[in-house]
């Protein structure tokens, strides 16, 4: 009887699969067929990915989640794509690392991943076309890896083409499977404070001790019993520590942007943000004046960050990303009205906002 | 007009995948009805998963190759069987190394993989049920690992319930990029040995020095520049050395085969394999005697392989892999023919020939 059952639900998923087949076979000649139309030229195109998705995650009646059909959507295009030519993408190493997830997620498993030794490297091989994407952490909660990004931004020749963000989580790391007599828990100090309230219930009296990043927290850890280390899933596997404690970050939207850099931005997806680097003029108020443009043409700023300088030109820059995309007229308007203010504007690029 | 063509082809992309999308969750929908008239019991179904890929590889039109859909519809069928429960797989660590890669071969990026430090781990991990499913090493031409699995095997409670092949190229990595007065090259001697005929083309004169593992000629690469390895992509990414050459092996099929390890073995699937472990007496040709049941009932042997006994009660042990299931005729009475000749036989599992 559920032998009859199972065997009717089999056959019905064969048939679905054989149509999936024919499906996406025809999707595939239809990429080639675009391949071919351009020519040689440029076969990525991050609005239209974005655009993909979106819609997908629009469409989804489920049971699928949106987040797994997108993932699912994500390795048909990247089939599709690496059938032109495999895709080869810069990213900070080693394996195990975010950067090489958020690589994955945002181009698919059929690209091929350049790791490199730090981001400089990364943008060094981008910009010589041994890779033709590069993947960096720009806001990064985890791995201190942001300042460096910020400051290759303004000098190099690559745009921005993408974003991509990925959800953090923090474990509790240790090599014995017990909660009992551990005498310290390191972590980097932004980690340590990701996941303040849930030390504080189950771990109130264990020292605190911060390192100058999770992967040296989880090294500590895994040299010794006595300690504990709080890091994400890559550490643990690196170290070969053991997860007493899964999913321990206070807010559980703690993510990390990633950028993707190319010798292109994207074109307009209709959902887009542009990130510029600016300067200001080392007047009081000059960083309120500075931004008036964009809020009298009604364009809303989503970030805003300052660095010091490095060029001692000016004292500080700006990094300021915005709704819109560079094309759209009230965005180039306030960005021609900036340049009329500020020493030195830059546009970094526009790209589709990330599909989570 | 190029524009229209594009949009053309655009639109129906838009199309199949609105109708893939759906497919897709129909597909999940009979994926969560079959895990609930199985109520709890076992839902992953190895021979099921084989039938399904070699369905999908002999279906297959193209332009999309058959290894693209095969993993493809791998990650689909992972996504699918994620919706009752994702299943979490040990597997020899760290991050980045063939056995990571063989794992998420065969169970798709749902799978919840658990690195461990030792074959003996991946094996205690997976008896003591905190993983599901154990990937090890069993033939492996660059880690040295098989012994130890072999040895664990003849003890271990566990039954293979399928096996993976993954390709394993090989490529010559230093730290600077430049083929001129590399003084030595270092590698594991059977990863020299298949890059013999590369390295009399290219590097006639210079010294081979072989070292326990090609990770550890990656490291000593890695700190000298006067050193090269031979190495995988999983050591270049982890010590962050360039490829002066990629896919240097001289033999084009160089692959390392893995087991995958369970509570159970798989059913019929109709292209299997049979593995046993057993014992000789020790008197002359006793091992030609103890194998002439398989040849006088038909049953090929597709592997042999001896190992030096562990227990102390036996000299030798034998590997037998044979083509078929132990539930088909021919294989029961071969097995029942070998147990009254051998002091010991142990059936390991039978499972689906590797879909590659």
């Amino acid at each position: 009887m559920s032998e009859e059952r199972l065997k009717q639900h089999r056959d019905a998923i064969d048939s679905l699969d054989q149509q999936v087949l024919k499906l996406l076979n025809q999707r595939a000649e239809h990429a080639r067929a675009i391949g071919e139309i351009k020519g040689g030229g440029i076969i990525y195109r991050p609005e239209r990915e974005a655009q993909v998705l979106r819609r997908i995650k629009e469409l989804n009646p489920g049971p699928l989640s949106g987040e797994t059909v997108a993932r699912l959507f994500r390795e048909i295009m990247s089939a599709c794509l690496s059938l032109e030519k495999p895709l080869t993408i810069a990213h900070l190493g080693p394996a195990g690392t975010f950067s090489e997830s958020a690589s994955f997620k945002h181009f698919g498993h059929a690209a091929r991943l350049l790791p490199c030794a730090s981001i400089d490297e990364v943008f060094r091989v981008c910009e010589s076309s041994e890779a033709d994407y590069a993947v960096v952490p720009v806001e990064n909660s985890t791995e201190g890896a942001v300042g460096r990004s910020l400051d290759l931004l303004t000098q190099t020749p690559l745009q921005i083409c993408g974003e991509v963000i990925l959800r953090i989580h923090q474990h509790l790391l240790r090599s014995v499977p017990s909660l009992d007599h551990i005498e310290k828990v390191y972590s980097h100090a932004q980690s340590l404070a990701q996941c303040h309230e849930w030390l504080n219930k189950h771990l109130p009296d264990v020292e605190r001790v911060s390192v100058a990043s999770n992967a040296e927290a989880a090294r500590l850890a895994a040299e010794d019993s006595r300690f504990a280390a709080i890091a994400g899933e890559a550490a643990a596997e690196r170290f070969n520590l053991g997860f007493l404690a899964r999913n321990i970050e206070d807010e559980p939207n703690n993510t990390t942007r990633f950028l993707v850099l190319g010798t292109h931005d994207a074109t307009l997806s209709g959902h887009d943000k542009t990130s510029l680097v600016m300067s200001a003029r080392n007047q009081p108020g000059a960083v309120h004046q500075l931004l008036a443009p964009l809020a009298e043409r009604g364009v809303s700023m989503t970030k805003f960050e300052s660095r010091p300088s490095r060029t001692g030109l000016w004292e500080y820059v700006f990094f300021v990303d915005v709704e819109g995309h560079h094309s759209q007229t009230q965005v180039q308007d306030a960005i021609e009205a900036l340049r009329e203010r500020a020493a030195f504007v830059k546009i970094l690029g526009s790209y589709p906002v990330a599909v989570l």
